[in-house]
């Protein structure tokens, strides 16, 4: 209901006043004192509220898990530890945890996942960024497919698999160090390339900012990046263009 | 024609040794000795080579938009002075270029721009790269809206022209000083954002940087970010993710 | 007794010149050795001495806490672990402790707490520092509306709670990432916004630079900011402008 | 009106449907296409909205100069040059331009000066910042006693106006090079210190960026930051500041 | 004549004392007051004393340069301008000036070029360092494959050129924006590859610095990297390796 | 075999067309889902594949290293520690693990060690990334000669090793602090210097950051730098060199 | 007179009340509204104020010099330009000014210059900062050696120097680029070495960063840095450290 | 004996031409395999070498402190912990440790103290760092009066000591936060005041190094910094000038 139609019903004496009011003041969110849960971000924008569990108390996390859980019958949360695992666990046994990307689901069985996403890693040492990122876009219903490990440093491995990623709608580079894969990716495709830094590497790779610089400086087209280890950010906004092309 | 057709076809003798040697070593680029243009980058991309002319010599640039010109028929080149203009004008007496983004352009007639863009800017300072951006965009075939001055400043500027936003399928946002301007778009709407820091401000701001970490750090979800004032690259990924929506 | 008055007193020989000379060199702090206590601090700038206690040796803490306590009959320290306040517990069993802002102090009853500041966070997890600012401004006798979990990523969580922050006299804005709270409330409000960057983040959040770097060139008017994680230098400022509007 | 009482008004029938909805969604802003002038600021805000002429373009800040003259009687712009002072001089001779804080303004007379804010300088280099600072807060209706020149090599200087700075509801600290002027005066005064750096210095003081670290980390308390050189921004929130106190 | 040689011709009588004593500390460079120019630096290091000539006073450079050739009968100046050729050809007619690369010199005739080396570029723009590099390794006698404008959005281009690099004994790769050129470059060679990084670029480019950090972290074996735009010193170093490979 | 020669023995139908794509096509590396090893990089760059050991999960680590182990007979891995040695040496009892360089190999006997590198370090503690350059060099068949302990502080102990140092093929200068022994090594041998900043030093040295610029920006010539701490890559460009010299 | 003797001769009746008060608050500067001149500067440093000409207003600068001039008979002031040489000769015909330093001063004649000061720089362009530092130390009374393009890349030209340095009772070390020739001389002499960043270099020299951090980070003990380019800083505390051995 | 005297007495036969060639070659360092003692420091630079504990090796650190302990019947070590303490009191019981400054020490009884350095402290936290500073300079004959706790949140504690301060031959400023201690007291003393930036602080101090920024760029004359946290260097330079002034 818009505002206009609020307005039509009001004065069609539909709804009273109080109601009226109510309508155009009401809080989509739920108060927990010390947080509001956005319970309409799934009408606002298409993928319901996520649960960034690192640093976040036990009796807070497990109570927004559980109202979030009675509200859509599925939670996702990132960055969660085992102790958050087993505190989530004892309540709810169906939970389950991945200790490579770290997040901690409770999904709806038979989902459909259309279209697709490649993603992309330099080294392995990247594999936890990326699937943080493939199991996000999963999660909200995309096909996913994994290409790990062909960073430039043996370039022919990543050339081997270009029909498979030439054939996605959105590519998602995950690299560390000197982060040159999502330039390299950049000329080669024709879709967009969703370039997450990660923080592999040492000395002058200043935790992740060396390769961000690098894929935010690209002389290839096509590039848009993601903050250091997003591999949520980067899942989120693939999983929106790949749902765009239907 | 892909490897193995070439294979095929000289194993068939439809043609000699030395035509499938050339096919399968032939070099897709024009080469001009300083430099080498990247004529099938259309095939490979969707979109033709663009020149980045800010720094080129004279005699180069002309030479370059010549033979790009010759190629299809129409040229696209960014950060271009009035120099530039008048030199290219003399050869191209159709070429336009407007001093505000600061595009040369041939462009064929009867283009047909599809989908929708939104082009919002934090303040009037930014319209310059975000005009950049819309060219762009619109030379490639998108349709774009121009949403101008409704950084956060006044946040009800921005609120006013929801509905225009929320109805396109790739949302880009430019903003310079600190930012916002990213972060409360993609709490608004379902499309992806790409967000495009400007080096407008001063100070702290540091030539654009602030904006830059602001909008890589955004708390809100579906946002990538491209280069300080690099509005032709927003330009281009926003048409690309415009083309999937179809 | 100013400097006029201490003269014009001896001349009239109502005090001695030892006297005076005393009066005027006299050290309004007191000496012990590795430590110079400020008594008159609550004198000069109408706040008592208040104890940084991180990184504090053991016997230095309690007695710093014990001058202080002698002097005033209440003492207020920051950044205490739990080791320190058993530590102090020791001695003074009625100190109380608040594991979330990490505050420890003895707290004279019955203080009137007038005007309002409203301190607001972007997230729960900048509730800490939120908590310092809050409890430092009571500490000092002001009123303090606290508004959680309103960052922009669902804005309309802040719309409903604008009332309530329009009506206070000081604002303070505590956020991580990318900090964009604190502008979204300098152009929603007429009365000064105190910016808190905090460390909440990872990444490019460069551990609180990125949201020092927004907050300082927010394009909204009638911000200032203090340092990341700084609570305590953002509830006395507030503190100092709420007593100022009566 | 507010919302209850529009809607109280369109059930007794006072306004119309498409009156109400008009009430309840309109812009309180100018559109002029390039820009959107945020014509209620001053009923939000308390203060009416400024011009930053720099890098305006000459008919942009002329259109903006005269919409706001038109609707308030007066304008205040900040950062203008001498070629835009003598194009807004030709269509309104009575404007005013400073050389020294190029502050271009048309005033109303008679203003009320009300309280009082201390404007501090290190040096003389810093008093460009300085009257930004102070033309600010007079336009806004504030009394303001300047105190140039008393930076810390020679702080005697500082020590013979204390009286004067302590009298004030609100201090401001200029000072470029190693900014130490903030954390004197905030050693020595009862009320907030708005501390602007600036860019004054060479070498290591980076641009201003030293003396903005220095200001930010100072161990005094009640010292709160605005950008490099941001005079403006100092003088609209140390007038806020004023106001409060009455 | 080392140290014990002009002991024992110091010890047989073959040499006075005074002349062993001056033997021993003579200062192997001539003293023209602002300048020491290091005469047996040729000696030592296998090439004679190069001018840096950008800001250099006339009178300095004039006499530098004539005192140089003096004691070679050629000289190598690097970052000249307009103005200092001017100055130098009317004292030496047969001096030489690239506009390119900012060389000017004497070099005398048939000199021999040895081995190879291979300078890439990515693009157009890096050009001039680029030849800053090659032409100081023909200078000291190496001899040079020039391959421009292979950069990494257009992948194609290089791999056409990979015979002609892999045969040198060692790669030069010039960069500017994001520099992954020397990545790649370093995958696909086995004789070392001297990176360097060019100010090519805006924004987040930073100057060069993060193609600086770039190539300092790559992943791929093999690389080194001198300062940015720095090709004098890329050249100097190749040419010391070619030399190597004999 | 190149690609003419396998296109000639086609059409001779000495290869069938499925022998001639899969030779034009194959992958030359080893697919283990996580990583994809690099097996014939010792074809491409003339050393074969080393294992970063550092962050490897066990069983990645275990499986990757006797992949190679069987490719190759040998195996070279770096950043190990005293688990991974353990973990390793129960499959493959042979190993042999060094706890100041962290490296962990099995070496075939009998190497041959050609020509002369040259290891320096300013101080003890850089020892450790010395040890991982030398050792490098050495396992890709280096002679190399160790002077520790020579840094600028006490400069006569370089100088007392300058003849060693000057008959090396190549000079690696590993130092934290300041980093000055590469510039004064750079001024005394006519070879070129790989320059090695390490993360020694507290304070400015920014965790080596500082000997990275000091190096970067030398006064000296025939100097590059690799990245902090790296002395794997230091030792594989110096044992490049060192076998160009033959 | 210090407090306790204008104590007594009040209590004495010697003097006044108004005398005492006046005696116990007279401000040592003289009012010039936009400066305070630290009149009794000499008194409390043993230094006469000095006039940082940089930036300052023709009529300010005239000003000052003649209040100056008039109180000490001689005035000195640093980075001045033609212009402002031109200026105060207008007035002051017997000024002298110093193209190299960009001195300009009025100094009493037969100045005797004591002990020995010896400035040291890495090239011939560090050379005006080593003018400013070694021509302040002169004016302030020291005796002062130059000894100029000594850098590292030719260290045997800091040897042949080394009897002459030794023998000051501080050095002064001026370099840009590495700034390496600090360390070197820390390691040498026995005495305060000053050490001078500057700004000379380009690229990761980052306008003499770089430098000032080497400097910062020396191994070598006796070393304290001033700031990048601060000739006079570093020949103000050379001078009291001179004036000191006696 | 210098270089000729060595001469005079080879040519006079009294001593041998082996000798003479030992003399002129001698290392003045004993040569431990991973160090390289520098034994003559005291004769160069009037000061015996130090030992830097942190990060050695247990039997590196005991191997070169007995060395030390024999060639000079003392020895002094910085940066050491508990455990290096109690491993050279095994063997060394006479040794004394101080948990303060980390100093661990051997000591000549009896020394004589001249002269006087004051080492001042802006808060308690930065005591370690000062009683580094102050402990070096006695060590090696300095007289050192401590002024603990005189930051300028509180300037009157400062001023308070001002007279013990002013008499000093040096003053060391040790100061974290903001260190804006330093500017003070440079105008307030005529003397070299040597400033140590320590780690103290949080948030925007980062590490120090916004310390180092203040104290590098301080508007005050006659200050010179050191390495943040490096009080031996401080207390080093200090003890040269205090010894300068006899």
């Amino acid at each position: 209901m818009d505002t206009r139609e609020i307005l039509e019903q009001l004065q069609k004496e539909q709804i009273t006043l109080d109601q009226a009011d109510h309508l155009l003041r009401r809080q989509p969110y739920e108060e927990l004192g010390y947080a509001k849960l956005d319970m309409h971000r799934k009408v606002r924008s298409g993928c319901a509220e996520v649960i960034f569990c690192q640093g976040k108390a036990d009796d807070h996390l497990l109570s927004i898990f559980s109202h979030l859980y009675e509200a859509d019958g599925e939670v996702f949360g990132t960055r969660a530890n085992e102790h958050q695992y087993a505190l989530i666990r004892e309540k709810f046994p169906q939970v389950s945890y991945d200790d490579k990307s770290h997040i901690i689901k409770i999904e709806k069985e038979d989902k459909t996942h259309i279209g697709s996403i490649a993603v992309c890693t330099a080294g392995t040492a990247d594999i936890p960024v990326a699937e943080e990122a493939a199991q996000t876009a999963e999660y909200f219903g995309s096909h996913v497919e994994r290409i790990y490990d062909v960073g430039v440093s043996g370039i022919h491995r990543l050339f081997s698999q270009l029909d498979l990623i030439q054939s996605a709608n959105c590519v998602i580079a995950v690299a560390g160090m000197e982060g040159a894969l999502a330039s390299v990716l950049g000329g080669l495709v024709d879709k967009p390339v969703i370039a997450v830094p990660t923080s592999v590497g040492y000395g002058a790779c200043m935790e992740g900012l060396s390769a961000l610089l690098t894929m935010m400086t690209s002389c290839a087209n096509g590039i848009a990046v993601v903050n250091i280890d997003n591999g949520y950010g980067a899942g989120y906004i693939a999983n929106q263009i790949n749902h765009l092309a239907k």
